[in-house]
């Protein structure tokens, strides 16, 4: 039987890993590494890091793929997505076929956790329905990009008996400003809280959270919503990309 | 200055310690405890466990406090929340003020992450304001319980694109069926989930997650709804305590 561990590796700072995923690194012959083929060099040498600083000994390979560029032009975002998720689906099943023998260990590092908007988990399964490889596999949390914005801003993602709603950038897009009470919002490339600068609302934006890039920019919307795109702006066009994540809170009285 | 330590422990298993957690708790002098003064000593006896295993030396201490019991008389229920995090803030401030010299790190461990549902950084913000103590604090994260549910199952929070919705017992109560896409649920004592048990609706169900007791059920909501509640009351009527937390899911078609 072949394994295939999906390990979280944290969202940037390579101390947020595990004790478990440290011995998951240690177990695992065979690293798939996708390469997402844009500039994001400095995302793939926190993998490679991550490999060097935690592995014991080099008794280990990494493979690096081209992840399927995903195409923009589908009709829908879903089905979109759904016809990238297959591709890679094919794409894994080779690898797994190809790099690793029966009875070896073969891991993907997964930014932040495998649960929080990953497609790991998903492909993995796909690959399983289609019944020409089979394997086991096993999940390892990491810590999220969500918690280190927490943590940068030393807040609590809920309010007392409050619920926590995670949200993409898109679906906030769609909201109407009135509802938004305690939103985190990821994957969001269009500064999105633009919209809702009129609201009574508080902003938390975070970006290469955990880093040594590290940003953190707090206030009432309105009053720091221009200096967070001028922020993110320098800096994308700095480094060749970007990661940031925000929570939009609205005050109680 | 006196500094305050707020780490993030994990949810359960020992091993979701990251990094970073250790080296923050090699770097305090007093750790502060809180006995919850019910049947949790396995509780307790984890956080020892976790300073024991990780912590080189023994140049620390533990100070072991009552937390303030909460009435639940109180007129409502954030009322009555506000009023036992006021005893509690006093009781920090004491901490802080008898227990910790200038110049020393103090921490409070706290289970899964500290910004989930967790009070010490609220009570930490009402010490400083309240102006008698002055102190710098720093947060730590730790895996949630809700990551070890996900990774439990090895399921994904989110489905493709969608929010994800994190609420508890008594909010879940106050819910129409037909609103429940996607919520995980924390702090339920009483089965809420049996209230919904006529909507398509799927159920995660995790306990003990990440301890040696951990139990997982998932299926149709309608055919395993009894049988968790059967498997929570055999559980805790053994073991004297139980913490679970389910993810609710409606198929989409
Ligand atoms: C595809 S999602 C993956 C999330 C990841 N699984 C996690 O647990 O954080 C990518 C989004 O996560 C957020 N993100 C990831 N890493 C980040 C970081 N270091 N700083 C800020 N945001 C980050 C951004 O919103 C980004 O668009
Ligand atoms: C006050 S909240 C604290 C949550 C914690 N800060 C975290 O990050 O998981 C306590 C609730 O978390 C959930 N919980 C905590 N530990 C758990 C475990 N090991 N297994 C299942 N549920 C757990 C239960 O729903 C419990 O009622």
């Amino acid at each position: 039987m072949k394994k295939i561990l999906v390990i979280g590796i944290g969202a940037g700072n390579p101390e947020h890993i595990t004790v478990q995923a440290i011995k998951a690194l240690n177990r695992t012959q065979v690293f798939f590494i996708l390469d997402k083929g844009y500039a994001n060099d400095d995302l793939l040498a926190l993998r490679r890091d991550i490999c060097e600083r935690y592995i014991e000994g080099r008794d280990y390979r990494l493979v690096q793929v081209s992840d399927p560029r995903r195409k923009d032009d589908s009709s829908s975002y879903r089905s979109g997505i759904e016809h990238w998720h297959e591709q890679r689906a094919v794409l894994f099943e080779q690898l797994i076929t190809d790099e690793l023998k029966a009875g070896q260990t073969g891991a993907f590092l997964v930014w932040g956790d495998p649960a929080l908007y990953d497609s790991t988990m998903r492909i993995l399964d796909q690959v399983l329905a289609r019944g020409r490889e089979s394997f086991g596999y096993e999940v390892i949390p990491g810590i999220t990009s969500v918690q280190a914005l927490a943590a940068g801003h030393r807040i609590g993602l809920n309010r007392i008996g409050e619920p926590i709603h995670i949200t993409t950038g898109r679906e906030l897009a769609a909201e109407q400003g009135a509802q938004i009470s305690n939103s985190v919002v990821m994957l969001d490339a269009h500064c999105t809280f633009e919209r809702f600068i009129d609201e009574a609302l508080h902003i938390y934006w975070g970006a290469y959270l955990g880093t040594p890039d590290e940003m953190l920019i707090s206030g009432p919307l309105r009053e720091v919503s221009a200096q967070i795109r001028q922020a993110r702006e320098t800096a994308r066009a700095q480094k060749g990309w970007i990661m940031d994540t925000y929570l939009l809170r609205r005050a109680v009285f």
